[in-house]
């Protein structure tokens, strides 16, 4: 793949998943460690990341997702979890494994820990879940833009019953609930929607510049 | 850049700019392309992008930001702001373009109308500047994966208060609140966060494998 642009050109949210191609070991290992990577607000990864290949899991997944085909079609079912109450113990985990890797003692880092505190009692139950949410967004799109880079075939997907996934994943008991999802694998040949141009607005509509 | 995870082991939360060195133009023509090229739910792009050098607006940012540096020293500054007011008009606008864009009436296009708008009249108002602002993230997480290939440092920013974002920019009479913001450039090289390790959570604590 040349450039980024290049790439982001070539993606697009496929419909058609092409059930008989399926990812390598390492090219699903390297979409997961982008995620991994992935940035969030104070580095906190108030997330987890459920993948899915097991066929009898993807059919209950895809009648609560509308009966949308990728889910059973596509190689892999990347679900992004928000955490359902973060809370000062996600802080102190995190600190924790801060400490551990930076070679530091955890009360070098009690500001730090005192500040994320403080921003996460500033918010209600729901903002805290919507803020986790938001940073799992933020997660998709370095999927997403990973993806493309990689020439591996993506759709985001938002339509599926949040209840339904948690209940068929185990998600409530965990303190998790599903957020968004991203199908990833090869697009069939007969998906009409690769052959339409891609719709954004044009720089001008979109873009002000104050200089 | 050899590869994604390269790119996105080298990139970290730029805390310190060098206010001397600027972006080229098509280094910030690249990142804007890529944000205007990212996936958004529908495709409806709920969005607008404020680019901002000029220095007394980023004096005032920086006030409004915690008085955190990034806003006066980094290259550009990358406000992005979600609609306030998602409506029927916006997803007509979005069809309108998507007609002249692949060449085919609007009447074709009802069904899928529809379906937004069913959509957006689902959610109240303050769950439609949610939904629009968790596509902002996706639009950032593509902005920082690509700034990371190009190898042009970021930082994402929640640090600032929306209001007085939205007053200094005037973007409630547009219609727009300010969402995230990333600040782009070159660090500098006093900047000691560069040096500390990344901190993530491995594999194993947060990918669960359903197989």
């Amino acid at each position: 793949m040349k450039s980024m642009i290049d790439a982001l050109q070539w993606r697009y949210a496929t419909k058609a998943f092409d059930a008989s191609k399926k990812l390598t070991t390492e090219q699903i290992d390297l979409l997961l460690e982008a995620v991994r990577l992935s940035p969030s607000s104070f580095g906190l990864q108030p997330w987890k990341i459920i993948v899915v290949t097991n066929s009898e899991v993807r059919e209950k997944l895809r009648q609560a997702g509308y009966g949308q085909a990728q889910f059973t079609d596509a190689s892999h079912v990347i679900i992004f979890a928000s955490k359902r109450e973060l809370s000062d113990l996600d802080v102190d985990e995190f600190i924790g494994l801060t400490a551990r890797e930076r070679g530091i003692p955890t009360s070098e880092l009690g500001e730090y820990a005192g500040m994320m505190k403080q921003f996460l009692s500033g918010l209600s139950g729901e903002k805290r879940i919507e803020w986790a949410s938001r940073q799992a967004y933020l997660g998709l799109g370095v999927l997403l833009a990973t993806a493309a880079h990689e020439e591996i075939d993506a759709c985001p997907m938002e339509g599926f019953d949040p209840s339904a996934f948690d209940e068929i994943l185990g998600l409530k008991e965990k303190g998790l609930t599903a957020c968004v999802v991203a199908t990833v694998g090869f697009r069939s040949e007969k998906d009409q929607t690769a052959q339409l141009s891609k719709v954004r607005f044009s720089k001008k509509e979109i873009i002000e510049e104050i200089q």
